[in-house]
């Protein structure tokens, strides 16, 4: 067995990476429950740091994320999980997390995606 | 100016993907000063937790990593870095450092790469 590197809280973080594409979508943060959990049943099982709970990506939105491989670094302290992603990863409405694109003074240069759902229809307040 | 959230530590995570082929590389960690270096001098700068220091990737090894584009994503509090690599970016000789493949229980499956550089000639002891 891999002895992953967990942090002070139990956590390690997971890269999520669109399988076809190469994007990366996002980052959780998972414990060994929802490793395990997202090992088994192949869709991406997150830890919540600020809700202190798990959730499964697309619970809510159907924007659920099927994993197909999960690869771990030399140092066993990150994980990477190639997936096919429903919709978009990002609660915003986009397909991706990461749009800002940063200038050189730390800056927002600009906004590098298009919306690809509204997300006022996809999480009802 | 972003307002990038950093950890306890001081410290925020960084995803380094190769620029053209979208390759997940390595993950390293960036304080302010590193993200401020990495953003002006357009290579890669980290901080390195174990060490306690400033590293810019491949100033022993040669294997550096030139800086296209850096994004940040809707909470701000992950970096995805985009770069040329020169080399490998793993101390073990690959080109990324996400080499192991996690099986069901968690088992190494395989390692999905072959080394690039031998790591004995770039890394003397």
């Amino acid at each position: 067995m891999i002895e992953f590197k967990f942090d002070g809280n139990g956590l390690i973080p997971a890269i999520i990476q669109d399988f076809d594409t190469g994007e990366v979508l996002m980052m959780g943060y998972m414990d060994a429950e929802a490793l395990k959990r997202t090992l088994k049943e192949k869709k991406s099982v997150f830890y919540s740091r600020s809700r202190k709970k798990y959730w499964v990506k697309g619970e809510s939105s159907g924007h659920t994320q099927d994993v197909l491989q999960v690869l771990t670094d030399c140092d066993q302290d990150t994980l990477l999980i190639r997936v096919r992603q429903k919709g978009g990863a990002c609660h915003l409405g986009y397909r991706s997390c990461f749009v800002e694109e940063v200038g050189e003074k730390g800056e927002l240069r600009r906004i590098t995606q298009e919306k690809v759902f509204n997300p006022e229809s996809v999480y009802p307040k």
